[in-house]
């Protein structure tokens, strides 16, 4: 059967248009969720092209707000990060839903819960995420891609995606890094890891970073913007630095693709809990329709 | 300045969503091209992240019903054939133009006659496209990274775009082939080639043909259904075979990324005059605005 469904495709981590990550976004609302496939669904994602196509269903958790499917155009993700913002951003539009601060979404790692800052910036706390060393043999591989050294051994973050976080020197190191693609592919695929978040310090700082994140081994040179990749490096660089009180951490990535991302994270210490949180603007870009 | 400019996504070459080639079109009737910058045009070509994104301005050649502006992530090209089909059909939607069989279209490569078939197929007449033969060492490295042999020597076509048409034994060939795009992307830029036209007949036909475009140089490992690369495949099959009279040559792409593209293409020989045109279905699949 054919459906024409409520479609918006939103920049994120940005308010300035053409900026940020897009991520498309389909209404399945007022849809039930047996009545579009799973093969139909990447078969969209597919053809947007787009790093993260995500598909809005009721849920049938009371305390949720929606449901989120989220594809590349290979695959289904558990989680991501921008696709998440953005996605709450068009509910918020689709549903005329205003001041609210809380949000909850359930996903395929359970109920995610996003704040709204007063600003209209949206934010989520991202489910506990293991930290882990990696193989010399990918170390080494990932060193040789990049053509140059960490500062600290790289390690795996599993938040959904499986990303190594690669720390160098500098925010300059970072920019100015042109990764052997196919070779850090051939390494990402031998290992099972999405891909690589490569991160500097600017000045000398240990809270705010320019960021990058590859992942060719899913189709993606360069994702623009990352918050999946953002959640990981806050992860490592609390394991690193060990911060002793609640943190913000600034991020910026998107400059070699002519982008100006703008990521805020957060390492939330209260008591002896440790969480971790992404966010950032959003601006919705393109309104519509699509038939499906 | 902001504006909200109508904004459709087109699936071309298919009349089954989201099997043929997307592209972008906004409708810029309502502005001027002084309004807009090619910077601007450029940075939303490069976030929609398709393999061309188009824009539709007044004309001021009296026979032209609209101007075209194409640009891929990277680059603006002065043709290009899926988004030529792809933005006639979003002209027609956005001016409820009916009833027609002939469009003209200003391009940068000049005036561009369209065709509507009563069957809602639209084609266009190409451009005279050169065809020449291309340096040993560039054939031998595209034989090297498709791994296969060509049936007959591969030559460069100039139709807008650059690409060298490599010939291979058959259909089945032609889909299996994984090509090491690290490899053809080095000898797309030391050659200044587009890419490479992949294609083999099937069961033997001088007018079926599986075909599959790579465009790694340009940011695009392969496009799902390459209309500029069927009209190069076109010349060099005319080339090749010297057909004799009008043929019409029915081509298949997209299998290998999940698309189901088909496209027609005819060499018309009329009198002593030889043409090349290109067409196929396409559908309107995302319809609304885009806020640039």
């Amino acid at each position: 059967m054919a459906f024409i469904l409520p479609f918006k495709q939103v920049d994120v981590f940005t308010n300035v248009p053409f900026k940020g990550n897009p991520v498309a976004v389909i209404n399945c609302l007022n849809i039930t969720e047996d009545q579009i496939s799973s093969k139909q669904m990447q078969a969209v994602a597919n053809w947007t092209n787009l790093s993260e196509t995500t598909f809005i269903f009721k849920s049938s958790h009371p305390e949720c707000h929606y449901k989120i499917r989220i594809f590349t155009p290979l695959n289904e993700l558990p989680l991501a990060g921008h696709p998440m913002i953005g996605t709450c951003k068009a509910f918020l539009e689709f549903t005329e839903t205003k001041n609210v601060s809380k949000m909850y979404c359930e996903s395929k790692l359970g109920v995610i819960e996003l704040s709204i800052a007063s600003t209209g910036e949206i934010s989520f706390k991202a489910p506990p995420a293991d930290i882990e060393g990696i193989a010399a043999e990918a170390s080494a591989g990932y060193q040789k891609s990049l053509g140059c050294e960490p500062v600290a051994s790289p390690k795996l973050v599993r938040v959904g995606p499986k990303w190594v976080v690669f720390l160098v020197s500098d925010a300059e190191k970072c920019y100015g890094v042109n990764p052997d693609f196919a070779k850090l592919k051939h390494i990402s695929n031998i290992f099972e890891h999405t891909g690589l978040i490569l991160a500097g310090s600017k000045s000398g700082s240990m809270t705010n970073f320019e960021m990058r994140a590859f992942a060719p081994a899913e189709g993606v040179d360069e994702d623009p913007v990352c918050g999946s990749g953002s959640l990981a490096l806050t992860r490592y660089l609390h394991d690193h630095f060990k911060y002793s009180e609640t943190t913000q951490i600034n991020i910026t990535e998107g400059g070699r693709l002519g982008r100006d991302g703008h990521i805020k994270t957060c390492v939330s210490i209260i008591e002896s809990e440790t969480s971790y949180s992404t966010g950032g603007d959003a601006i919705t870009i393109i309104n519509g329709t699509i038939s499906i």
